[in-house]
């Protein structure tokens, strides 16, 4: 058996730009590690429990952005939490012996209450203490051996680590202890030079037309001191430039161009906009194929990802004796 | 369909004559009710996490015991809470908007955990705090319409009915708000006059023989100021009278005897020998017959109670759109 890696993200909509280099590093680990990608709709609920989310369909744009990307379900179990009872079974079993100091610790907790509350939501529920304990579930139930996570989930990773260990002392050694894979993930900003979100329509969707990139990118901040095309330009304040850095192959030459006024602002942003085209046209390809499949892509992850978790489950359950 | 009633007990062992009261009651409501009665293996748990719990017999002994006094799997849904996931994830769905202070404020809460400090149990967990969540999901899994409770388990029956209206606030009316019956249930007390518990070593247990019974009978506290055996009796501080109470076809004659002296205590303990055996007979009996089958039934109640949990899950998932 091969080294596990699981990871997940919410069923927030349909995927930006912004995401892109996240999926593209799991494509990656697909070729050196049996993976499993969960779409966690649970923990879209405990932030989201008042809202009218429309979860089906929410569920399906993200799988079609991660298989459009390169997530392949012959390599890997791509899934959705839910569909998977035993997360919530090893969840409720870990919940016995964890400390509540554990969870009340996590540092983000506090910090997420009061930013929510600004959104007007009320987030002093239980679920909302227990979700740390439901995603090291999420992770153990397939022993993972490695999380790839952003830094803000370090805290989380070591909770888990915590309570693997408590399981492993109280009833016996099951549990491997996972590994943070921290990606070193460029993080690209809106075309206003924000976040880049879809809330705040600055973003670049993976499904964006040729002409919808073309309008973002047209949109995109530039350097506020360069009047005349043939002004010399200053790349590091430029927001066309931090997409070139990651999309353009010769950002190099690019750069020169740009400090010697040599290429305008409008020539750079239509190679841009190339550029982007042809890094998502074939997502866009692709995506048409998947489309049809999706449910059927996500009952074959949900078996694949039963088995495994009701082999663990096995043997939790022999450990406790329940 | 029926009214329904769902009640549980604990895997905590074999059961004394304290408890016959209660699975009496049930035996009775067998024939009103469509009804669930569940072992509740995760709740013992709660408390029991560091305990090392030999559950597969704990669970047997108690099934048994339920089947010999007159728990009719035919008539009645009799299984094992692990056996049906479907608890974990209606407690996980309602762990979401279920507000902290609900649990909090529970008022056993802390009082039960100073209580189980003093035996050396940590219970400062997240499942401890959230067992009456996990109890309200028990109830409105089978859209219970009561359940037969004793007066300590009223508030929980009303944390209960909070959530079911919550969640019928929040995403539709679903649930019915489930009534406690408050059974007049005679306690009985151990042969020493302290609470009748099998780790005080005073219990008359459901699968005692003719001798046991004699050997505890025989150890029952009688009024202390009776010596000699034609001196009045007082029973109302006599715990062999107390037994009468409940189990002798004459009562009254019995008291009347005692209060003019003409039956001493020897005769009298012989007598209720007697009276118990008779009870406890015709349990001795049918538990042969299901000592073979509990496992049988115990899989055709989790089948019968995850085909109506399963339905209940259908509407839920429906609701909140997961």
């Amino acid at each position: 058996m091969g080294k596990r890696i699981l990871s997940g993200m919410r069923p927030t909509g349909s995927l930006h730009i912004g995401h892109l280099s996240v999926i593209q590093n799991w494509v990656r680990l697909q070729d050196e590690y049996n993976c499993f990608f969960t779409i966690v709709d649970w923990h879209a609920l405990t932030t989201g429990y008042q809202d009218k989310l429309d979860m089906k369909n929410l569920i399906r744009e993200i799988a079609v952005d991660w298989l459009s990307v390169g997530l392949d379900p012959v390599k890997s179990a791509i899934f959705v939490q839910s569909h998977v009872k035993e997360h919530a079974e090893l969840h409720l079993l870990f919940s016995m012996f964890t400390p509540l100091s554990w969870l009340e610790r996590v540092p983000t907790y506090k910090d997420q209450i009061n930013q929510l509350a600004e959104d007007g939501k009320d987030l002093h529920t239980y679920g909302f203490l227990g979700y740390p304990l439901l995603q090291a579930a999420d992770i153990l139930l397939y022993k993972a051996d490695a999380v790839p996570v952003g830094e803000d989930q370090i805290p989380h990773i070591e909770l888990c680590r915590e309570v693997g260990r408590r399981f492993n002392h109280l009833y016996g050694k099951l549990f491997p202890e996972p590994q943070a894979l921290i990606g070193k993930i460029p993080l690209l900003p809106g075309v206003d030079g924000r976040k880049m979100s879809k809330s705040y329509n600055n973003a670049i969707s993976l499904t964006a037309s040729p002409e919808e990139i073309n309008t973002r990118v047209k949109q995109m901040i530039t350097d506020p001191q360069r009047i005349r095309k043939d002004d010399p330009g200053h790349p590091e304040v430029c927001i066309v430039h931090q997409f070139h850095k990651i999309y353009s192959p010769d950002v190099a030459g690019i750069e020169e161009e740009c400090r010697q006024g040599k290429i305008g602002c409008v020539a750079c942003k239509r190679y841009l906009a190339e550029v982007i085209e042809n890094v998502l046209a074939p997502f866009r390809e692709r995506r048409r194929l998947w489309e049809d499949r999706v449910d059927e892509v996500l009952e074959e992850g949900a078996a694949k990802a039963r088995q495994a978790a009701s082999e663990t489950m096995r043997e939790v359950r022999g450990l406790i004796g329940v």
